[in-house]
């Protein structure tokens, strides 16, 4: 029966799907094992990224200044003829990605016309299989000004063809790990995260673990992101962070709440509603960095020079005002994760208690405890 | 709810995505409003387009001969840094479209392997807004040798950027219309085709109503393709057609069938299951050419040149054995379009009375008497 496939929620529901591709040799981890919860449902993250884009909105002047002064026009100009491509990588189902790529064609498309130069843009929408692009698709604006493309993948590898990028964007997706660091959920290993979630509070080798995970993923990021643009090519980064990786005690960030979500997990295998091998298998593959870590390791890659670089003071903060809607923006982003390890029957509860334990603690509630923030950097492809 | 939402059919199937674009101009026969059946069921396209299968396999010959002579190398080889972009229009969930595509990049490689070109193939994907593209992306080749991209949208208009594609590519799709002609549909019109639902035995206006706004249609899409297409750029189209539009009476062609499906449809409506009117407002977007036709068509354009044109004597015919593998196979074409207009109620009920009329005429089931045909078209962009 064609309604009942399609109702299967194997079929329906992105992070349920099974993949069986055929090659044994691949990474489960390449796959791309998460997405963000898909349609446009109440918990969806359509609905839930408000944060997201207040992030967008405070980057427009910057990418627009950018724009201005950074972009090749002499380059451009030779080839003026090709399309001007663009590539957002970790576009979700495209919410906060269209007004991005707004302000991007219209800062390019202000800079060419002083030349004269009406480019074709050809905008790429990044992110891994398991999104939604049948939504993504669905919501393109009708009347954009340029011609959209769908690109399936981890952004941890290569995607797009030799050279083809004039410019690259990402936004509050370069804090996700391209897998849990395999250490971690090794009982074996002395960076094991027994009866913990994360890193936050951990031992300082399940730390380690992380912190190198994710110099790693970066590394690979901007080393296919270096294959991928023109030269001269700009990059803009929009990466979630942390200003210390030490909290003190009137403060949150982000991994607080992640840390927050594991102690409801430990209460609930505690209760014997779901058992503790299954909470001390679980990790969130996330990390949040600092300003000088992120900037060591671009630096570490030759292909870019950093044009400039900047912290946006949690831009997004204000946007989520109650326990409720806080915890449906973090359901929103988690959940398939979530409900990958340790099914959907527990999601309820788990996001009730967590709202419970957010509304019992004034500190989450102002908005001005948390210390979040974003790093805006702008990269320049060398010349090679 | 996630999962509510991500269960809900509206969601689930494509062809009942309430489109809420906002351009209120926009034609809605645009935004696509039938696709084949998506996912990977008993009744998907997935697993019911053997037949278009055949298609391919019959044409791999002659393509590859097609681009072993006339790919113009020497155009490629001043722009040999670039990659080698394909695009597929009409490619449904990607089944015969990966060995389509497998069989153009294999030969490429052969035939620039004698200039030590080694060309990075950019392949993309299109059909309409309402296809499943999540499993089409699911479903790409793991070890394939090109990047890949979706591209949502009509191919009777614009979808990529000028001058960016090299070879173009389109199976099995462009025997359907944007959209059924306006006039059969109305009934003040001389071309009102009222108990019918396709213009197989219908009145003389019915089919002028159909090969007009088909002409009309291919017109479009060799003008959206003629700006797509580098100078020199190869297309090749594979439309299914029928050898004549008078069928003897001991033949038959897909049109047949599809007014079989009509005959049931007003059975239906005879016994009060559906109204006349429903049945007398539905007609099938869809029209089989003759080659005499075409050429014509194509010879009007003056972009292209016709480098070869073939028919295919049916190479799918026999992967068809029984009256129901033939129905539920035009089940994975058609439902998305009936489902739209008649619900989902009727349908095991109208396939099952297709399937009974189809294997009580010994006329169907004997393959020899389908006399469809597949015209190979292959097109080469004139230099500007």
């Amino acid at each position: 029966m064609m309604v009942k496939s399609s109702l299967d929620p194997k079929r329906s529901l992105p992070h349920h799907v099974e993949l069986n591709l055929g090659d044994k040799t691949m990474e489960r981890s390449l796959l791309g094992l998460y997405a963000m919860n898909g349609g446009k449902g109440a918990n969806s993250y359509a609905q839930n990224s408000s944060y997201q884009r207040g992030v967008v909105d405070a980057a427009k002047p910057l990418i627009e200044a950018e724009i201005a002064t950074k972009l090749d026009t002499k380059q451009l100009s030779s080839t003026h003829t090709t399309p001007f491509r663009i590539a957002d990588f970790g576009c979700s189902t495209g919410h906060n990605s269209f007004p991005a790529i707004q302000i991007i064609t219209e800062a390019v498309e202000r800079k060419l016309q002083t030349q004269a130069q009406i480019p074709d843009f050809h905008v790429f929408f990044n992110d891994q299989v398991m999104n939604d692009f049948n939504t993504l698709f669905h919501s393109l604006p009708p009347q954009r000004n340029y011609h959209a493309a769908g690109v399936p993948g981890p952004f941890h590898g290569r995607l797009l063809p030799n050279a083809s990028i004039d410019f690259a964007y990402s936004s509050c997706a370069l804090n996700w790990l391209s897998e849990v660091p395999k250490a971690v959920a090794d009982y074996r290993s002395p960076a094991w995260n027994n009866g913990k979630v994360h890193y936050t509070g951990a031992r300082k080798e399940v730390f380690e673990a992380y912190s190198n995970h994710y110099a790693n993923d970066i590394e690979s990021f901007l080393k296919a992101r270096a294959e991928e643009l023109v030269n001269g090519g700009l990059m803009a980064l929009l990466v979630p962070a942390v200003p210390t990786f030490e909290n003190p005690g009137t403060s949150y960030t982000t991994p607080t709440e992640m840390d927050l979500i594991g102690s409801c997990l430990v209460d609930m295998a505690k209760k014997g509603i779901l058992s503790e091998e299954k909470v001390d298998t679980f990790n969130f593959p996330l990390y949040f960095t600092i300003p000088q870590e992120l900037k060591a390791i671009i630096e570490r890659n030759h292909s870019f020079s950093i044009e400039r670089m900047e912290i946006l003071n949690n831009p997004g903060k204000r946007t989520l005002t109650s326990a409720s809607a806080r915890a449906t923006y973090l359901r929103a982003v988690f959940e398939g994760l979530l409900i990958n390890h340790f099914g959907t029957e527990i999601m309820d509860e788990l996001f009730d208690r967590y709202t419970e334990k957010l509304a019992a603690s004034p500190l989450f509630l102002d908005p001005d405890n948390e210390k979040s923030i974003i790093i805006f950097v702008l990269l320049k492809r060398k010349e090679v």
